[in-house]
């Protein structure tokens, strides 16, 4: 990376022993009104005086994405995928224009780009577009030249030249995408919240920042209802190896680190996290005859109606006949019932039964691959506060079970203390205040 | 150009005989509301039915070119050029969406593209960029493949792409640009009057509706005052040669064709129409020596601080001196008084006059260029009713006059009536209300 002009003749930077290129992501309500983009500007100033190199990606402002859906949904209930994509777009357009000028305002140097003036390349699938590929020529050339380079999230340009968007909470995976890209040396998404935490402190009041998770691991938590960074752009950050920080807009503090396991680290503790998930409705088809393909008999017209299965748990038949149980998100248990009743008489199953009256929680850590016993001291913790488990699914560093929804704030921090994640259990884990560079 | 696909094989266009392209520009009003959108998609469909080729440009709706304007001086009250069309450049490419997806609404195939996609390439000059060329490529294969083309007004892109905009009214521009690079049959203008009229009917109850003005006449009624396009647009209309139409966007009607002067109509009225304008103020300095390069000293100073000089009279001297008269913008007289006053003691004039209580009175029409005695009617028609003229100036096809203001509505009802413009006096030129292709 090359030093800006100007840099090394300029004594209030000779200080530094440090210069970065970091990648900064600022979501719809950071950017929400004019005074918060002066805030970030504000922000953003100060990393460049510290000697960073900084390219900034920034959402719609707050509630102008749903503005402009609305408007476009009073035209057409289901909007054309191409036209939407060329509407919404404008919202990023927008606030990547007032936070150049706002930094212009305060003597820093911006310039911004639309995801088509980058060359952010994507597919067409319009909507949803993924990105193929980044041209990142004009950015270095703005880095060098000293300038803060501003980007559109969300948004791109598909080989045709035609607007594409990557879905909501696709400015994260825009960021990532660039901090790949570009090499950074870190991706910083910028939140309402001070980075991860072991489980959602409204339920556990001891619940603890972490200081580090790694990509796997935040994987499960956001796939389990923890909605601190969307999904896609944890997998991407993973995949290309970009150091990734949780981070609170407007208050000081290191947030959380995510990045590849820590082989050096011994002290990996067991547990990372516990999630949570109270959106799910369990289904059940009794008494179902045990031959090959009655998993695709029950699932297929389930499937084929849109309906998205979260766990599906099948135990060892007796009689030749067994149990199937799944569950599907609480907004399609009725459709999911009717579904399966014509399924059950077409296959001779006995009865069908269904309960929205359930929770999910799920303990997190890559720790769990390499220490025993970590599912038995889940179901003792359980177990010793009456916890019924009505379901268990695993996977190589999570185990879920489904409980009766009362007991979920219970179980959660039950679970929470057993596995030592109480703040007061690792007095220093979050004993830093500082700035994390 | 090809026929649209399918077209020859479509039974109820085979009644067609005529088969025109045409570019149809819609302002800020016309697409005010999604209401208005839909009218217009509804309109575009009526022409398309009848085997026309269309390209629409449009506006932003009413009102958000200047919300995006006021959230840019909010953060930058001399918001950033570059970024400033950034930012206004998204009221036109939500307009454009919302368009294509009315249409296809009404199973109308349609694509909407912004400056930039179509490559409507300008120069630098942000915010009153100036077009260099158009790329008709994409459009002329979506006109043949049957779809609509939509194209955003106001923008372009410059060689560089950084996104430009034309500056206020450059929807228009970009209407007839794309009419002359297409090589359209008509560039259709949709506004809130139904054409051109003689004078203003608030004033002359009596006023027509002219089926026909040229470019030259059109222009002169246009910078005088008569604000139903903006010149630039008609200027590029009669150097590329390209019929444009003003016509009402929601009511039936033919409008007024703007054209090259029509040799072969031998029935030439001597008089098109009577513009006016009581912007101006008028000011006198009198008793200026009469010496080489006086006019350079007294309207030098005026000029170098960015006002604008409408009119200027000198009259030949007498013992010596003369007196220098020009007419200004009435909101900078005071300005211009002051500068007047300083320069009246350097070059030793005898005293500065100002007055804003005028108002100038024009007559149009390419016909006074081979009749005499139109200057001399005028006048008459104007002593007749006691109006006494304080400064006159003439073009090869307008004469102005500058008089008291309160004789303005008299004078222009005056001239009307004298050059047999009133509707009465023509009973024909308005029958039609039928459409005009």
């Amino acid at each position: 990376m090359a030093p800006a002009q100007g840099r090394a003749t300029d004594g209030q930077w000779g200080w530094c022993n440090k210069m970065a290129l970091i990648v900064q992501k600022f979501g719809g309500t950071s950017v929400g009104s004019v005074d918060r983009i002066r805030q970030v500007a504000e922000k953003v100033k100060g990393f460049r005086q510290r000697g960073d190199d900084i390219v900034v990606v920034v959402s719609a402002m707050s509630g102008e994405t749903n503005r402009l859906i609305d408007l476009a949904k009073q035209i057409q209930a289901e909007p054309d995928a191409r036209e939407l994509d060329v509407i919404v777009s404008t919202g990023e357009q927008v606030t990547i224009g007032l936070l150049a000028m706002a930094l212009k305002a305060i003597d820093v140097p911006a310039v911004s780009y639309t995801g088509a003036q980058v060359r952010i390349v994507t597919d067409s699938a319009f909507n949803k577009a993924r990105i193929q590929k980044i041209d990142d020529d004009a950015i270095r050339a703005d880095l060098s030249a000293g300038k803060v380079v501003i980007v559109a999230g969300f948004q791109g340009v598909d080989e045709q030249g035609n607007i594409t968007t990557l879905g909501r909470g696709g400015s994260d995976t825009t960021g990532v995408a660039l901090a790949a890209a570009l090499k950074a040396d870190e991706c910083q998404i910028y939140t309402d919240v001070d980075g991860v935490y072991t489980t959602d402190p409204r339920v556990v009041e001891s619940a603890r920042r972490l200081d580090k998770i790694t990509f796997e691991e935040m994987l499960e938590m956001a796939s389990l209802g923890s909605k601190v960074l969307q999904i896609r752009s944890v997998e991407f950050a993973g995949k290309y190896n970009v150091p990734l920080r949780v981070l609170h807009s407007f208050k000081e503090g290191p947030g959380t680190l995510i990045t590849l396991e820590d082989n050096a680290s011994m002290e990996q503790p067991v547990i990372s996290g516990i999630a949570f998930n109270r959106d799910e409705a369990k289904l059940t088809i009794r008494g179902v005859p045990d031959t090959p393909g009655v998993a695709f008999k029950i699932l297929g017209p389930v499937s084929a109606a849109n309906i998205e299965v979260d766990m599906i748990v099948q135990n060892v038949s007796h009689d030749n006949t067994t149990d199937f149980t799944f569950t599907v998100h609480r907004n399609d248990l009725r459709k999911t019932e009717d579904i399966l009743r014509k399924v059950a008489s077409e296959i001779g199953a006995r009865e069908v039964g269904g309960d929205n009256r359930i929770a999910k929680v799920s303990i997190v850590g890559v720790g769990m691959r390499s220490h025993a016993g970590v599912a038995s001291k889940m179901f003792e913790a359980l177990s010793r506060d009456g916890i019924n488990i009505q379901m268990i699914s695993t996977s190589e560093i999570k185990i879920s079970v489904v409980i009766d929804e009362k007991y979920l704030e219970l179980a959660v921090r039950s679970l929470h203390s057993a596995f030592e994640l109480d703040a007061d259990a690792d007095a220093d884990a979050d004993a830093s205040g500082s700035d994390h560079l």
